[in-house]
């Protein structure tokens, strides 16, 4: 492992995409989950995004036409997913924008399965979940060579270590980033891994902390590359949370509401400085 | 321009419609969108009413009959949509209940544009929106005699301005008012139209501050005419937004909350207050 | 009626049910609305559970094969609700898995009577609503020999006391446990019934009070029986919010802040001191 220093390339990059994505304010189309919808946008907005949500398949090219980048969930899928999310994907890949896919609970129903199968010709731009669910991905698109990983609702019991191999997998194929969030998070691409640590375990205690994180890889990747957004999302995530908590124990919901002011107020150089104490870099084998 | 002062029936209306919607706690029924519908329903709650969402058409009827009046949003739209808000809207129209329409994201897919040619036909009470989606809908319901406005996503990239004659011809069509939200608004029927300022910019940092204003205003139209209901709503809004940022600099969240917390505190004297500060009529051409 | 003294194997019951779910951290599967489903998570978090929401009928097996509990709630209904609830409802049952039903708004609308009547044969382990629900629910499902009750959206327009025979007569049927909200909470089975006193209205300021009250009830109806776990969560909501409104008067989302953080913060022993205060025993006739 090689420690990360300001003069590092990766911090600059993520100190410019938080700068560029609050100059900017990108337009992101999600087609997202119920549960955590709401925060979904919040959180988008909070980090200088804009937010637009769809479900339906005719919507899918006029909304990738207008946004920058387009984020895709598996979550709590109603039957039109399996033509809207195909669609949505379609739509993002034809028109060049990146897209990010979060395949929440993969493996669980027949619906979300299907889904998610159809959805790998479309190579998405970043994958984020968390070690079970990556793990069950590679599994569903066939890129192991035999059957790992057990799903659980939508929590993970598998380490994100034990779907560094998986996560290298879906990289190789896609050709993007892919982000396995847990204690400590790993974010690579098929040349670069790296290890995040720090973060408050509160973000387990509110629902959502997850989908927004892949909603707003959404948004940074409307400003940079695939790993450079992959990774200021999450840093800004795990810097938020702590940011959050410093003031002592706290409850859930005052915890949630610090964590998304946080995300409105932390400065590039914030990030910069939490990207230095907490990011480590692995060659990949 | 003419300013407003106590003395106006203007602003005795507004502070008579906060009054009454605390006392009688009026139950407005809502079909809106998935993103904002819990911030809607609290909305409603907190400056008195009572909130009922529903999604199937087999509810239109049941749901117009228990309520005081309507609201209809056209975001997050559904396959089934397309049966339900034309039955809401002709259920509250056939009850004589007061309905609001909110054309949100106006002109973005086939199936936005197919319900809102539908809703034309029930004449909405109030109709809510940002400058795009009024001038859309215009444009939508064939009151215009060139196309106009841009769509992108949720946000308008039009100014209040820019929408004054759209909104004047959906007024004169529907014989009811229309709000049209911005940086100030723009608050009209056929007859009066009035500039609203003031407001914190921190609403467009948050999700749903259109959409609840406009299932606020459905609360209002309860209990008294259209175009107060309409000021009421906007001066409730900008009044609340200033504030929660009266104390600094705030995050997102922290805005949201107390924003909702002085829809809930404000009293009708602040309200009124606030209404002769801000609230300028304009004669109509 | 009796008091409760700490002595009382109630009391103890009800502390135990705190700790295990802290110890236990139950997966809960939810099927429930759309307008409170992210409260209804977060409460669920809060007490120390963990939850996943569905929607579709092929979730209905896996979700309760991973869960140790279901929740079932008939707000919003989609027209698939009525293929994926009574497969919910059948699936616990056949995997032998408490589940909790929350007839919301029963009596609206023809689907929302149809799935409550296919659910009957389900038998759920708890049923939680307002008096209104409740009693409407007993109508529904033939278990009261004249029509009574009214309903008027999601609000009750009953009281609690006159909703307890629909109450009991629920118990006899489903073997379970009834609680019917209100100002005086009614928690029954067919053996006892307790009435618990104390919370604050601000519950009714804000969406989702109920909901998620039983959204909780399944999170304790995963560590013990009906009975216990219906006044376990009761008891958790009256503390929870008593404590937000400790400190003064309060807007309605700095309350609904403060009552999630007292639902992650509050202690077994905190628990278990309000049962003392609160609940009353009373033989059922």
């Amino acid at each position: 492992m090689n420690t990360i220093n300001t003069a590092d390339a990766v911090v600059r990059n993520i100190s410019t995409a938080v700068e560029e994505v609050r100059k900017q304010n990108p337009l992101v189309g999600s087609w997202t989950n119920f549960v955590t919808i709401n925060l979904v946008a919040n959180a988008q907005l909070a980090v200088g995004g804009r937010a637009a949500m769809c479900f339906l398949p005719d919507e899918a090219e006029p909304l990738a036409f207008v946004s920058k980048s387009i984020y895709v969930n598996v979550g709590t899928l109603q039957p039109i997913a399996c033509q809207s999310l195909p669609a949505a994907a379609k739509a993002a890949a034809e028109a060049n924008k990146p897209w990010v896919l979060d395949p929440v609970a993969a493996g669980l129903g027949d619906t979300r399965t299907s889904v998610l199968k159809d959805l790998k010709q479309y190579k998405p731009t970043i994958i984020r979940g968390n070690a079970s669910e990556i793990i069950t991905l590679a599994n569903l698109w066939g890129l192991e060579t035999e059957i790992k990983g057990k799903v659980e609702g939508v929590d993970s019991t598998d380490t994100v270590r034990e779907a560094a191999s998986s996560a290298l997998k879906l990289a190789e194929y896609t050709g993007g980033a892919v982000a396995v969030s847990g204690e400590i998070d790993l974010i690579l691409n098929s040349e670069k891994a790296y290890y995040l640590t720090g973060g408050s375990e509160m973000l387990e205690c509110i629902t959502g902390a997850g989908c927004s994180l892949g909603g707003v890889m959404a948004v940074f990747a409307a400003v940079t590359d695939a790993l450079t957004a992959a990774l200021t999302a999450s840093v800004f995530y795990k810097a938020a949370s702590d940011k959050a908590v410093s003031g002592g124990k706290i409850g859930t919901f005052s915890f949630q509401t610090a964590f998304v002011d946080y995300l409105s107020l932390l400065t590039p150089s914030d990030i910069a400085e939490y990207s230095e104490k907490h990011l480590t870099l692995q060659e990949c084998d």
